[in-house]
């Protein structure tokens, strides 16, 4: 147990330094489970050590979240979060750094009805317009990281003995985000510049599309002109690095809207909103989301996919080699946050603003004339696998591979 | 444990059928302490079975509130908490009914500095004062119950065996709000009906004035022309009881603000505001407070009285014997809740609206114009004994015994 304490407080300490990266003055808002307090009061001790104004912590309880979803009335799911959507758009106005502590069920939603979970999220989204603009352009710094539930940890490892399964997750965690290296810190100094590196590479090729080959997947996506891969580290609009996911192993960019055709099937099951979408393909046609099928989670993925407009369209691509350390660990988070990282994946709907040049300061309609896509949802999943080749094709249309067999071709 | 988790059952039961009261369609708001998630789950569970529309929890963490009263910014504590303070107001407009799970640790803010106490009770004040009108005219349905912490069942179980505290405080809880009986609802029923009985009684006397008389404690204390004694079960707007306290012992009304003069000694500590005050003496004048000496807590006792203008006066005189179930237990609590039905006490700070014929229909205005008190603050403290004699003074002047040694004359 010392061991895990000890991990416990290099997990807190790379949060609030690397993850939010807590300046002096400055507010740190925390999301986080109410079965996290231990874990959240090392986070706040540390956020004041290093110079944090406040530290305020909106907490949640999936249990409750799960008995509202059951029994609650209708209207209680498209009422508009105006005050918590009104007090954390003035909190990034002046400054403050979120901190997400995830802990999710990814069955959390299981056997509830689909209109409740749609009108719940449009409902959030559309009262979170301003701030996810914020976010979008790097105004603010924010940081997801994630803490075993039981829940969570029944389903990643559910052959192992019920009381070490916690643990595990726990220990798989800590190897994911370099807390079990012997200074973290450092080790998320090189990676984050090893993550650099490749953004750097992929900018001067200046790629006009990418083809994506495997099986189930023919998909051709253009990128917009003065598209930026980033990757790793970010920056607030003082100019403070922050990292918004931990763990990340990703470089990404915007797709040109209207530039997306083929098809593309998942590779991992995807927990979305409390339910699990698996073994799907959705095909594409000038951008526009044509057909879906899943085996698992068909009507959740229509449900998600008709959210709104912007939601007929892909907002993200995302490059992460098949031999990495998640996927290496050939552990299935059914958790975006690890399940992402550790393979090629695409995002359906908004588009970061900081993958466009000049983009940081553009109005949304300024970005969707430079064919970014707008919505009130983000959603990553799976494509990658160690079958997928992608090439990438220059402006005078010759092809280069850019990853062979699930990795990277240079 | 058996026993425990059905205790734990019933009094859930209680705080949603008999405290709050839950109606078809409304909406219940919960605020707690995170490490009762367990207790504000299975209260979620009754709530959405008595046919609560939604419930919404604001959890809370002392350990939390303690790192920011030790290192956030200064002016942090002055800050106006109006997201909180509009989103409670706009629910109870709604006719949300609001249940308080306490916890408190009575020396949570020990050592630190008054002015950051002050300055967040001033703001939080102000900001709720809308809110607390209507709390103060019975527009909506509330109450307080309270779980034990182990920090507060250190407090007051400070001589036996530490891994028996928390248990003894629970059982002392339950012990007080009728739970260790059969059928507690049923207790409640009768209980509350004794006390409307003795409420009854005092309003048909319409006594002029009260004469308290006790070894430290000289007072008189004017009522208001048509003030009203209310004890037991509340009714909101719309004609539902509620319970305000689980447990309650008490029959009070509201004094007539120009009318205490006198002096009155306490006789239990007060718990205000994460520090303890103790054995102090407060003197009145036309029914400003003109002198306070406390042998412990003689600063928090002043900035107490310093809150505002309405902070120099009382707002609440409230009756309960000597012999009464919480007093007979011996136990000190340290905790306002249950002290102060354990005792005869007073408050300092705003009167409530129902203790004034009419007076729920009042503006603040016509309110004070009838000799009510108003106040960011209201706080109870504790002056009954067994040697305090009380006697009620007629219109006409003639004088009879309504306490003597402590209890009831009548």
């Amino acid at each position: 147990m010392a061991d895990f304490q000890e991990n416990l407080n290099k997990y807190a300490d790379l949060a609030v330094r690397v993850g939010a990266n807590v300046q002096k003055g400055q507010i740190l808002v925390v999301n986080a489970p109410v079965q996290s307090a231990e874990f959240v009061r090392m986070i706040t001790e540390k956020a004041y050590n290093a110079g944090a104004s406040e530290v305020r912590v909106n907490w949640n309880d999936e249990k409750i979240t799960r008995l509202k979803y059951e029994h609650a009335a209708d209207e209680v799911f498209s009422e508009s979060p105006k005050w918590y959507a009104g007090e954390m758009t003035e909190l990034v106005e002046k400054g403050a750094a979120i901190l997400h502590v995830l802990a999710e069920n990814p069955d959390l939603l299981k056997g509830i009805k689909q209109e409740r979970i749609v009108a719940n999220q449009k409902a959030r989204g559309q009262a979170m317009t301003k701030y996810r603009a914020y976010q979008q352009a790097d105004k603010f710094s924010w940081c997801l990281i994630a803490v075993p539930s039981p829940e969570w940890a029944d389903k990643v490892f559910p052959d192992a003995p019920q009381e070490e399964r916690v643990q595990m997750l726990w220990d798989a965690i800590f190897h994911t985000v370099r807390v079990d290296q012997d200074n973290p810190v450092e080790a998320w100094t090189n990676h984050l510049e090893t993550l650099d590196h490749k953004s750097k590479v992929l900018n001067e090729k200046k790629y006009k599309k990418l083809h994506y080959i495997a099986p189930g997947t023919d998909l051709t996506i253009e990128l917009p002109e003065g598209h930026i891969w980033a990757g790793g580290e970010s920056f607030n609009e003082k100019g403070h690095s922050f990292v918004a996911n931990m763990p990340t192993e990703e470089v990404f960019t915007a797709p040109l809207k209207t530039g997306v055709n083929g098809y593309v099937s998942s590779t991992k099951p995807l927990s979305y909103g409390g339910n699990i979408i698996d073994r799907f393909t959705i095909s594409f046609e000038n951008g526009r989301i044509v057909d879906v099928k899943a085996e698992e989670g068909q009507k959740v993925l229509e449900h998600l996919v008709e959210m709104d407009e912007g939601s007929h369209y892909l907002g993200e691509v995302a490059l992460v080699p098949h031999q990495s350390p998640i996927s290496d660990s050939n552990i299935l988070y059914f958790n975006t946050l690890f399940d992402e990282n550790a393979s090629n994946h695409l995002a359906i709907g908004s588009a970061y603003a900081f993958c466009l040049e000049g983009g940081k300061e553009m109005t949304q309609e300024q970005l969707t004339d430079h064919g970014l896509n707008t919505s009130v949802t983000h959603v990553d999943f799976m494509i990658g696998s160690s079958e997928m080749d992608i090439f990438g094709v220059m402006a005078d249309g010759t092809e280069e591979p850019v990853f062979k067999k699930g990795n990277w071709a240079f």
